[in-house]
């Protein structure tokens, strides 16, 4: 997916929300437990449910490896479910992945070829060489950590040099490697004022921004200091969306509070 | 596995070696493509091979996620097959994770008790909660990526603070979250004389030391600089054992070149 192609359908659906598809065995509706596979039926189901009001999806792998090869399968059936039903709407492997050239190389074959989603996260800690190997796929995106929405990104992303701090360096760097149109950098919406410092330095990257709902982000807050004018900005709920409700109703609670999230997306969509 | 459990079996073999499994379908012999499983023979071949002169086994998920759920299968089978034929080698899940607390639960669960690894790879980036899911679980380790063997190590490990560097700043904050019994680090051997500073930090602390053979470093000065009264080291070689010969005599020929390493090991280790 472009650049062009992912404003676009920002501007049709008037929205940039991303659901999170941390689905877990344990919270989804103890209903769907008596179908064949219950998390791709539940995958399903939020997806058809809320695709209206949703640019991308976000499916977080750790909770697809806890369930062994049967969650790699998973991963694998949803994401093909996505790009063949609605091949409008980004997918992101949110997997964290990064190592020596030669082995974020396979991690990129991984996601890219053989997943097919249209983007991954990387952690920048092992630099240049974890981080290339994936900016050789066309049209497919990098989104690397930045500033964090979590307590922990105290703890090493401010580290200061030179009046910088870790996440202006590692964005710094980034820009030297690729552009706006292959690398996306994670913000926390838990540090959104800084979002108005980090647009100084990427003022034209789409900004995937977790941490709106559960972690205590808001939208409002995220659209004042990081809106750019092609909207830039990827906000993300999983939690918040995906696990509403947990009765037969639960795609509907699902399809309700993301078009709340959308209907605040667009106003502050208005300004554009 | 115990602190002392890995020691004892350090003595016993006297070896300090970790063979890599970066299993390539590319790579490996193309007589056992008429295999079933050719990643899973090979992996078996290697093993019954070299574990005389390894005291851990390294698996990369990258190599396996590039084969899909398969690949994942792959990984559950080559873990049980050590766990239960060698079960004193320390299995270690090369996976570099990290995320949010709610995230690395999954990863802990994923990889300690659904894959059955002792030991998992965790990038420090997003801090203390991206760390701590993992030190719940008793006799099980992580492995934090402190200054890594790779070139892209320069770009953000060395970043100074109040005189002290990016990987240094994650040793000391990792101390406080757990000790020598359930934390080691990656320190590569391309970097083998900052090992006596770091040293200076994590005296009794294992240290994962990749980077000898394709990526340049050396047994002779690690253990010079890395050596502590426990030995305190894994050097992991990969590609200059699995793929020391593509014929048939590969598993012979993989033996023939843990045993060169081992036997220099067990010369540096007569000092202890």
């Amino acid at each position: 997916m472009t650049y062009k192609q992912l404003f676009e359908n920002i501007k049709k659906k008037q929205s940039y929300l991303c659901v999170g598809l941390d689905t877990d065995i344990n919270k989804i509706p103890k209903h769907l437990l008596n179908n064949e596979n219950p998390i791709f039926e539940f995958n399903k189901k939020i997806i058809d449910a809320t695709q209206k009001y949703t640019i991308a999806y976000k499916p977080n792998t750790a909770f697809y490896e806890s369930m062994g090869a049967q969650g790699w399968e998973n991963l694998h059936l949803t994401i093909n479910y996505i790009k063949n039903t609605y091949p409008d709407i980004l997918v992101i492997a949110d997997a964290k992945r990064g190592d020596i050239g030669n082995t974020s190389k396979m991690y990129a074959d991984a996601f890219f070829n053989k997943l097919n989603s249209d983007a991954v996260t990387v952690a920048p800690y092992m630099g240049e060489d974890s981080i290339k190997p994936f900016l050789k796929f066309k049209n497919k995106w990098i989104i690397v950590l930045a500033l964090t929405s979590n307590k922990g990104a105290f703890d090493f992303q401010f580290t200061k040099e030179n009046n910088e701090f870790l996440f202006e360096k590692v964005i710094k760097k980034c820009k030297s490697w690729g552009d706006h149109n292959n690398i996306m950098y994670v913000v926390g919406a838990t540090k959104a004022k800084k979002l108005q410092e980090i647009r100084q330095i990427a003022p034209n990257n789409f900004l995937l921004v977790p941490g709106i709902g559960a972690q205590g982000g808001t939208i409002e807050e995220v659209a004042k200091f990081g809106l750019n004018k092609n909207c830039g900005l990827i906000v993300n709920s999983s939690r918040g969306i995906i696990y509403a409700d947990n009765t037969e109703n639960f795609a509907k609670a699902a399809a309700k509070n993301a078009y709340i999230l959308q209907q605040k997306m667009k106003t502050t969509l208005q300004k554009l």
